[in-house]
This record gives structure tokens, C-alpha cells and sequence, in this order.
């Protein structure tokens, strides 16, 4: 029998049990910090050489220059063939999916202008630069490539360097084919703190970048955390996570499958279930307990399931949305009837996957939305990653000489209350009189 | 003799001179990080006690219960008759001028349907709650109430919670009469670290937040970096800076009194002026000279000038505008001929104010625009604060059942691919055939 909680939303304490079942606190490591933060410096004040070093190091690799471990457009456009057709294909797909569905977020300039002449409005740019990390060894997805990169390039960022760590020199050809298929403009073998710095600052080889997005180990998100300000992060993700609102009319295989795809990511990932059905949740863990002996990844499925997992028994669907808004989910599946009406009432959640057709895993791959989501209840508050994390606008001012005489007396009052004189004043020489 | 430095764009190490006038480190502070974490920790476990306490010790004050430190409804509407017609007035047009403007940001959901019927889209919706931190005592800003404040109401945001420091019991009239005008919900008198936990945390009185906006001390900075991932928070602001880009047509007082109204924010406060014409630049430095025994707040104007600000002779206007892309100042002044046209050549800059007649001072406090911007070149990668910091994105998606069998090949070759079984099996439970 597998090991999942079952929580009941008509217990006194249910809200105390779903706290603790939610509860998730990012580790902070001293030593962690430490470390990164010499690499940090090393890399800010001695460039190449320090790159070099530390790959040789952490990588177990034996290059004498940083040029050794650029990877040129050739070896990435070779990697389309040293793939499968099936991948190739599959990565083409999704990557035209992707794009199509990016183009919709590209933000634009906007303006107007007021009777007395006086032009308002913000302009939208792109950033020049933008690198992506990518995690090398066993956790190399080329899907994030495509995620991470493809919003940068639909926003019109002009360069996007990709850096993917090569352990012992092993490339992975399915993150080589995905960065060539996105258009990546530089590639390194580097990772790790060191290649969060040499985006960060720029070495003689590596360009410095405008922001750096993807995902990676507690090194890297501890490097991105200290060089952001320096340079524009994406958000820092915690263990993935999904939620199922079920009216108990679904395969219950379907489902149990659906929450093993988040197990399986990782054993802090979590899984939840929600269902006014005490007999269809009972079936659920039923197929649980005759899937997980088939699954490759069983292990790490049954550790996140015993500990991270639940069944909940709600009154109701009204009362799963309720739950739902406050759990605030990165993934949520609405296996119901009618789930446009039901995610209408969602105030929170990164993704929606609506009815009983939409597998998660079909939007971790090649719907066309990004599977870069906010995780931890952060969904309260940050969005998908998107283009509009590589476009970023200005203000555009332009008053007349009568706008600026005709405000110039506000402006001139609200800065005086505030004690600003130069304020004032620089206002007061445009007023007419 | 004002002590301001002149630099020539043709010198041969130009680029490293500027680099260095450039160059700005946030203080990081050990003796600051602890206490903030003590401070943070308290209030996390003890709730409205610590903040009583905190409160009564740092602000001098000597209340015994939370309840007395909350400002009510009543109290903000009262300041709008302690405060004069002008100013009350004042603030009213900027209210509704930035909110105005701000209307024009709101970002709305949208979807579209595919041939097999899928549908793919972004539901967009407000954050609920909204914490707004105004400092208190002498940098205490009306402007930035209504700059922070309205954004948030325009996006939907359910309640706006501020929070505002009232060392010795010493309440900001202008302060309440803008938390009135833009809609504030809740107020309550706390500051420092402590308010920035009530409001990341929840209190017994003070509500969870979803994300935190506004200026404070280093104490305030350094709590929000903290408590980021629990809530969102805006950036953490460096000192205030504006670049004029001037052709050495506008009245010299005009441009030195502009660059004043940057300097007398703070002593670290950056000036700097672009010109192709030396003899207009000695000019402007004789304004400076004339008009800065004048002004109310000399000795911090006089200090930022010295050590930071620049008058800058460049080769032509084209070289003033690739310089300026490198700068990504906060905001620009662009005092030429043909702002317009500039304009569309600018990259990176938080504001762009173009033509003569329009001094930065108006973008502060009325022309509509917000006055929190990104500084210290993170306009490279950021934006202004705007409705679009309130609102947040979930992807929707739905299959039809053929849309499903279909991507659902793609997405198992991917999955596997990737060595992640459960995702390609629930993908293919719903293959048909």
C-alpha cells in the first residue's frame, strides 16, 4: 500500500494540516554561499582564467583556454543528426508550437496625446542579451531549452549565449539539437556558479548578458540570487508541483498517472488531489498501488508521494476552487465537466490544464505555453515565464510649452510640500506668465 | 568653483573614466542582516506583540496593543482638510492624471482555438492584496503613495495595505491625504523591518500580503531582499539619477537646475550632462556656479555634484545616444531639436523626457508616468513600476480529444527522451486508436 496522506476538508484542523502538508522552505547553505561567492569574485576579477580553472575543477575536464570550451554553431546544427528523427521531429513541433504560441505575449509601444498637445505613452525594447543555463548530466532537458529560449528570441533579443555544463565532457546531443533549433547564438561547456559569472560580468570570451533565466542546482540559483541587480534573474523555482480537481468521473489510472508526473521530477515534488468522491479517491489510490510497481522511476515516486502527496476528500467543487486559491498551484488540472466555468473562478495558479484530455505532461512539452511556472504559492503573484521577461519599456514624456506651463504650477506646489526646491524650480523656469 | 567633473568622450581611456563614474556597490551590511533576521523571526512567531514592541522601541512610541497603531479611514480623510486647498488639489490632478495614464497598462486575458479545437491563452488576473511601504519622518513622499498606490488599485487589486513609520508619534499630513485620494484600504503606523514582517508574514491584525512595494531605508531594503519568495516584492532602488542629452540649445539655467533636481535627493544621487558644444558646457557649469549658493538644499546638491556628476563633451549627438545606451540612466532628458526621433534610438533608460520644455520635476509628481523607475543600469533589463507589477498570468489550455491523440506522440518521444516514463505514459493514455 503506498504510503499517501488522506486530508478531509470537514476535519477542525484541516487548515492547520494543509498548511504543513504545503509547508516548503528553500534551504540556505552557508557553506553553499561561501563557495559561490568566491567563485563569484574569482570569475569578476580574473576572467577567462578563472573559467578555466573551475571547469577543469568541478567538471573533470583538462582544457588549457576558454576557446576549447566554446561550442560553435557547427556542433550544434551536427546534434540534429546524431538524434532521431522521432526526437528531431518532436523538437521541431514543439519548438514551432512554442513559438506560435509566444508570439500572442509580445508587448508593444503604446501613446497618446492630450488636447494641449503633451504626448504620454511607454516604449518597448527588447534586451540586448539575454543567457540561458542549462543543467548538463542527468537533468538536461532539451524542452527547457526550447522554453527558455524561444520567448527571448520572439521578444527580439539580439544575442542568447547558452551555457550547459559538459561533466567529464559528456554532451548531451538532445540539448545540442533543441539549442540549434531555437536559434541559440553562443554556446559554452561551462556551468555552475562559474557560469553564472561569466554571464554575469563577462570574462575576455563570454559576453556579458542583460539577464540570465533557467533552471539549475542550489549552486546556481545561489549565484543567480547574489548577481541579481547586476543582471535581470527569473524567478527562483522551488520543487515542482501539481493539483487535480477531480469530479470523480475520470480513468482514476489517468489521474494517478497525472500525479506520478510531477513524482517524478523529484522527491520534494508534490501531488495533490482534490475530490468530493470519498469512493473515487479510494479508487485513485487503489491505481496508485497497482501503477507505482511499473514505473522507472518508482522510487523516486513513492518518496515524493508518501511525503509530499495527498488525497482530499472536499464537500464540493465550489469548495476545491476555495482550496485551489489558496494553495495557489504550478500546475492544475480541472478534470471535470465544464472546466472553462471552473477556471474562470481560478485566482491563482501558473498553468490551467482544462478537462479530462489536457495530460500535464502535453503542456510540459508541446502545447505551446511555457513549462517555466511559479511554484510555492508564488502563482499569488508571478506569471509563466514569457517574452515579456525579455522586453521592458520606458516612459515617454513630452509636454508642450503650454502643457509645462499648465502643470509646471502642480508640480512646482507638490514639491515645495515636499520639501524639493530644485524640483520646484526647474518646474517654475518652464511656467509662463 | 562647483567641483564638478568634465570629461571628454575623445580622451583615450574614456570608456574606464566613465565606468568608474558609473560604478555603484549597494552596501551589504552584516550588523544590518542580523538584525533585520531577528526582527523578521520575531514577528513571523509572535506576531502583533513583536510588532508592538519593535514599534515602541525603535519609533520611540509607547502603545500597548496593535489595534491603537492603526490609522483608520477616518484619520487619512481628515488629512485632506489638514493640508491646504492648493496641495489638496495638487494631489488630486496628479491622482488622476497617473491614473489616467496607468488605465492604459492593464493587460487583458486572451486565447485562441486551434482547428481540432484546442484552445491555448493567458488568464490574467490581480494579485489580492497589495502591502505599500512609505517611509516616514523627512523623506516622507506624497507622491510615492499615489505613484505606488494607484498602479495596484488600477490592476484590481482587492485591498492595499500601508504601512508608514511614525517616529515620536509624528504622522505626515500630505502622506494620509494621498492615501486617501488613491484608495488605500487599510493604514497602519509601523516601519523598518518589523512593518515589511507584519506584512510578508500576517499578523493577528495585519493581513498577508502578496507582494510589497515602495522606498525605505537600508533596513526596510534588506527585509524586503529577505522575505522575497514569500511575497513578490518591486526592486530595490539605487540612488536617483538623470542624464540630459542637450545640443547646447536650451537656457543653461534650465539644464543646471535640472540636474540640481536629481542632486538634491541624496548625496549619491548621479547628475550628468551628454553635449557636443564645450562652450555650452562651460555655460551650464557657470549656472551651476551661479545658482547653487541658492538653493534651500546646497550642501547635499554640492556633495552629489562633486562626487558624482559629470559634464560630458561628446563628439556628436549620435555618440550622446550610443553613450547613453550604455549608461541605461533612470531618467533622460533629451533637450534637442527633434526629441522624437531620439527617442526611437534609445534602448535602455527608465524615463524618457523629451524636448526642452519638459523638466524631469513634472515626470516626479504629475505628468502621469510613474516616478519609481529602475536605476543603477538595471533599465537594461527592467521597467517602470505600472499595473503590470499587480497583475499576474496563468496559461490556459485545453485539448479536444483529438488534439490530445495527436500532440500526445510528440510528447511521449519527448518525455522519453528525457528518461521521464510517467509523463509519456499519461500522455498516451489518451492516444486513441
Amino acid at each position: 500500500m503506498t504510503d499517501i496522506k488522506r486530508l478531509d476538508s470537514s476535519s477542525s484542523d484541516f487548515q492547520q494540516q494543509l498548511d504543513r502538508l504545503l509547508d516548503w522552505e528553500g534551504v540556505s547553505n552557508e557553506a553553499v554561499n561561501n563557495t559561490v561567492r568566491e567563485v563569484l569574485q574569482a570569475v569578476k576579477s580574473r576572467g577567462d582564467a578563472a573559467l578555466v580553472e573551475y571547469t577543469n575543477r568541478f567538471d573533470r575536464m583538462s582544457v588549457g583556454s576558454m576557446a576549447e570550451l566554446e561550442i560553435s554553431q557547427d556542433r550544434l546544427t551536427a546534434a540534429l543528426v546524431n538524434i532521431s528523427v522521432a526526437e528531431r521531429e518532436g523538437l521541431e513541433l514543439a519548438a514551432e508550437r512554442v513559438r506560435a504560441y509566444h508570439e500572442h505575449q509580445k508587448v508593444a509601444s503604446w501613446s497618446y496625446t492630450e488636447d494641449d498637445g503633451t504626448l504620454l505613452g511607454q516604449q518597448v525594447t527588447p534586451l540586448d542579451r539575454a543567457g540561458l543555463y542549462v543543467p548538463g548530466g542527468k537533468a538536461a532537458y532539451p524542452s527547457s531549452v526550447l522554453m527558455n529560449a524561444i520567448p527571448a528570441k520572439v521578444a527580439g533579443v539580439d544575442e542568447l549565449i547558452m551555457v550547459v555544463p559538459t561533466p567529464d565532457g559528456e554532451v548531451n546531443e538532445l540539448v545540442l539539437a533543441a539549442a540549434a533549433i531555437a536559434g541559440v547564438d553562443r554556446a559554452f561547456a561551462l556551468g555552475g556558479a562559474q557560469a553564472v559569472a561569466g554571464l554575469a560580468y563577462g570574462t575576455e570570451t563570454v559576453p556579458q548578458v542583460d539577464k540570465i533565466v533557467g533552471p539549475g542546482n542550489i549552486y546556481v540559483a545561489t549565484a543567480k540570487g547574489m548577481v541579481f541587480g547586476t543582471v535581470g534573474i527569473d524567478m527562483i523555482a522551488g520543487p515542482s508541483e501539481i493539483l487535480v480537481i477531480c469530479d470523480g468521473k475520470t480513468d482514476p489510472d489517468w489521474i494517478a498517472m497525472d500525479l506520478f508526473s510531477q513524482a517524478e521530477h523529484d522527491e520534494d515534488a508534490q501531488s495533490i488531489l482534490l475530490c468530493p468522491d470519498q469512493a473515487y479517491l479510494d479508487s485513485v489510490a487503489a491505481s496508485i498501488d497497482k501503477l507505482l510497481p511499473t514505473m522507472e522511476r518508482k522510487e523516486i515516486i513513492e518518496k515524493s508521494i508518501a511525503d509530499r502527496g495527498a488525497l482530499i476528500k472536499v464537500a464540493d467543487l465550489d469548495e476545491a476552487v476555495t482550496i485551489t486559491n489558496h494553495i495557489a498551484p504550478e500546475h492544475l488540472e480541472l478534470s471535470v465537466d465544464d472546466p472553462q466555468s471552473m477556471a474562470k473562478q481560478i485566482k491563482h495558479a501558473g498553468a490551467i490544464f482544462m478537462g479530462r484530455y489536457t495530460a500535464e505532461a502535453l503542456g510540459d512539452y508541446c502545447a505551446g505555453p511555457n513549462h517555466v511556472l511559479p511554484t510555492s504559492r508564488t502563482a499569488r503573484f508571478s506569471s509563466p515565464l514569457g517574452v515579456y521577461d525579455f522586453q521592458k519599456r520606458s516612459s515617454l514624456i513630452m509636454f508642450s510649452a503650454d502643457g509645462a506651463s499648465h502643470l509646471g504650477k502642480t508640480a512646482s506646489t507638490l514639491a515645495r510640500g515636499e520639501g524639493l526646491t530644485a524640483h520646484a524650480r526647474s518646474a517654475e523656469y518652464r511656467i509662463k506668465d
